[in-house]
């Protein structure tokens, strides 16, 4: 990566210098999760074609899978109109996106009506997250 | 919409009072858009079935379609492990999400190497903005 790396500069970093990033199945069309990108994870993302991301908690770099072995194999990398979100194509590697050991982040589905709404768990825990970390 | 609107207490806004909110064609799969939302957006999308967001630049509700007709019909609403992404699945009048005129604002792909990469306009403008907008 250089200073001329202009596909980098039609990138737009919040003031934090991030960007979010959603990671979606590439064959099934299942919006996994979303995090978030500094320009070096995304860079490195798309020279490894794996997805790496920023960790807001941590504050490091967090190479997806690195402990979980679910790392996400990148097929395509798009950006939306404003060049503020990112798009991932991905080969999910386990099937297990989530940190709760399923397969999307998305696993609540808000059901009933405004004055008696709940968020309803709609998907599977595919493996313990014990097992997942350990 | 009360206080105890606990559905709505489970999501978590950032520091300016907003979440992100992706939109995904509900039939084909397809992210259409990302936009934000506040709690107000939040709760009127809930009740009227139509998604509604927070306009940041224009600084208020922003009933997506009030001006280009492309009103998102909000078959369902997700909430990731977080609670800070929400995920809306929805059926998209008029078959354009995008201000440009195109079906989704992820209309770029990265091809090339690192060294020497290009977003690569992939999708066709579907009607001139013009047109959409006036």
């Amino acid at each position: 990566m250089t200073e001329k790396s202009s596909w980098l500069a039609a990138v737009t970093f919040d003031d934090q210098g991030l960007i979010p990033a959603i990671a979606q199945d590439a064959d099934t069309g299942t919006i996994l999760m979303v995090a978030w990108m500094n320009a070096e994870s995304l860079a490195e993302t798309f020279a490894t074609g794996r997805a790496v991301y920023w960790s807001r908690s941590r504050q490091r770099l967090w190479r997806k899978g690195e402990e979980s072995g679910h790392v996400q194999q990148v097929r395509e990398l798009r950006l939306d109109c404003d060049g503020d979100v990112l798009l991932l194509k991905v080969k999910q590697e386990g099937g297990i996106a989530c940190h709760t050991g399923r397969e999307s982040c998305f696993f609540r589905r808000l059901d009933g009506d405004t004055d008696n709404a709940v968020w309803t768990i709609t998907d599977p825990v595919l493996k313990d997250p014990d097992l997942i970390y350990q």
